[in-house]
């Protein structure tokens, strides 16, 4: 259920190609939210992203989020731009807001122009539910979703002076993913809800934190997308006393903002086109975070890493090649290897190991690979899946 | 044919576990030479990378090389490089040439131990054909191919005073390709013949250039190896006047060499693993070499761009986004992107394109990919292969 104040849905209205495939959705807030944005760093943006950035930077109040799938409205142009406007407008007028206070988004082919009739029809039997609050948060799910294979949800609760607050998130991943998001300049969606009352000066702060150790930590395929946006509304519904960012209750409000951030994002990247497993990356025992990360990030973007995992091989000379090639300062001869507990690699060298625990090990649906460089006290984690023959498929024809 | 003076073979030892398959390689100059080296920038550096390295900075002649497939030595520590050392002195002394004279590279599964009284063995018979002079190019080719599924060879002659030179080359590469190398400090393995005479500076700074525009700018898969080596040797059997660094005859020997190292290296990028096609991205007009570089190695390396191709899918917005996050200051609104001659997208937005045209262009088997930035006068090309079906496949269980 959606935290207090929050009604969504969606429906087909013919965006997607694929007949039935909901494609469009409403997430509405009942009173005035106060929002905050991460994006893409990617320099090509799509026309939604920049209309998000330009409507949070002049604005104070929000109401919503209007999205689509089937179409990412990217390399569009100054078309694509007044076509976002015309969709976030029409939203707006419908659901008897002011301009400027519905947010975008959008995801799925590049270079292709929104069907603006089927969007506005859509758009029509949509806010009518909205307004009626007939809300069905699946049904809003189900319209973000590309390749996606479930729908991605996450909730926490937490006590802020003895009042709960709620979080929800939602998230769609599946391919060109690997977010690089920066506070207000991350195809990952992700829309966050909650009752919470917050400054937008600490929503920002904890949602820039939430966001660096979760979606910013997740890689499918290596492709920073051009339309990655995670877009949070806190509506205050819960009526507690507001949290700023010089309160102790931030760290608890960040906490469970974390929780549901990273429970998506691990949702996302187990979820990676043509997946069949979830691989975890943890490199520990670096001097610097930055260090870890960059490892991490090497691991978990490598093909061939990803194939031997896909093929249950434990083939760990590709986990040290990628460590070596990341740009890291790393000294070889320290580093041990693990799949799962199992030592594979002990001070940069072979050990030997029982290839029938490798084999079990890796045959799990989430394998957990652990590189200790011996060097400081700092770790990172990253997140990703295999890559399979699927992949492959998925991909050859996306646009098709 | 080797140029003068040179005698190479290759045999089956049994480091490599395919029966038959050629796996140990001798490269002789029956005349001492001088030689040069570029190396895999990979922190993780094989031992024969690291033995090699240490013979090219103490020595002056050099005879030959001792190359093998099957297992790359490396992440073996300090038994690994005692194993590499090995096998040099054994084929120095075998080919009654001084301990120091004769360099490593191999290439195989990382983390293994070289089955060193094979190695041994076979050396002994297949040092006996070299100092007999019984040449096969052909066979030494042959047993550095791991995944390759051709043997790669490229021969250009030159004038140098009057005197005609040869510069013969091989090379292998197929998987974990994206060679970042550095002088003296690149598993694609090649090696470079000459009968120029030429003094080491001056061979040096002409593999150095030639290497950079050549296997620098080429990707199977992203993934830059343990064991990535050029070496060139070049036994002065021409007699021409010695080429010198600041001799006008050095740009001709370098034209020549370069364009050996870039046949081998389109050879390599058309012959990655489970490749079904050959990709050149052209990026053009840039403000500097260096941002055009990056453009392209980033679309080369884009696994979306790449299962694109695969699927014959004109899917130009993928080739956009990869541009963009690419780190390079670019104006998406300027960029041109172009299949062939064919236009599919202009300043950044979609043109109609005959989808039929595009087909048969993504049909061929070399497919050109043009980024044309309208930022500057410079440009770049990577070279690359797709990513199919067979890449997943011989990757998920290349250990075993």
């Amino acid at each position: 259920m959606l935290p207090k104040g929050f009604v969504a849905s969606g429906i087909h209205c013919g965006i997607a190609k694929k007949r039935n495939k909901k494609d469009i959705a409403i997430f509405f807030s009942l009173y005035p939210a106060v929002a905050s944005g991460m994006f893409t760093s990617n320099l090509v943006k799509a026309a939604p992203v920049l209309l998000s950035q330009k409507y949070l930077r002049n604005g104070k109040n929000f109401r919503g989020i209007v999205a689509n799938s089937g179409c990412a409205n990217a390399c569009t142009g100054r078309k694509g731009m007044d076509d976002a406007e015309t969709v976030c407008e029409a939203s707006a007028k419908l659901l008897k807001v002011e301009s400027g206070e519905i947010l975008a988004a959008s995801t799925g082919v590049i270079g292709q122009f929104l069907p603006l009739a089927r969007a506005q029809s859509g758009l029509k039997k949509l806010a009518v539910q909205v307004l009626k609050g007939r809300s069905s948060e699946t049904a809003a799910v189900e319209a973000i979703m590309t390749t996606d294979t479930f729908p991605k949800v996450a909730r926490r609760e937490a006590l802020i002076d003895k009042r709960r607050i709620t979080i929800w998130g939602c998230a769609k991943g599946a391919g060109m993913i690997h977010p690089s998001m920066k506070p207000f300049h991350a195809t990952m969606l992700s829309f966050i809800m909650t009752d919470a009352s917050i400054t937008p000066f600490a929503l920002d702060k904890a949602l820039n934190n939430a966001v660096e150790k979760s979606f910013n930590c997740v890689s499918v395929d290596g492709d920073t997308s051009t339309n990655d946006t995670v877009l949070a509304l806190a509506n205050g519904a819960a009526l507690n006393r507001q949290i700023s960012d010089k309160d102790k209750n931030l760290a608890v409000f960040e906490g469970a903002l974390t929780g549901v951030c990273l429970e998506l994002a691990k949702m996302v990247a187990a979820d990676g086109e043509g997946a069949t497993k979830f691989i975890e990356i943890e490199v520990k025992n670096a001097d610097t975070e930055k260090t870890a990360k960059r490892i991490a990030e090497t691991v978990a973007t490598s093909p061939l890493v990803k194939t031997a995992v896909f093929g249950n091989d434990a083939n760990w000379g590709r986990i040290m090649a990628a460590a070596g090639r990341s740009g890291a300062k790393i000294n070889p001869d320290r580093i041990d290897v693990f799949f799962g507990k199992l030592m594979v690699a002990r001070r940069g060298t072979a050990v030997k190991f029982s290839e029938r625990k490798a084999l079990r090990i890796l045959k799990d649906k989430k394998v957990r690979i652990t590189v200790d460089l011996h060097q400081g006290k700092k770790s990172a984690k990253y997140y990703t899946c295999d890559f399979s023959f699927d992949y492959v498929k998925e991909n050859a024809s996306y646009r098709s």
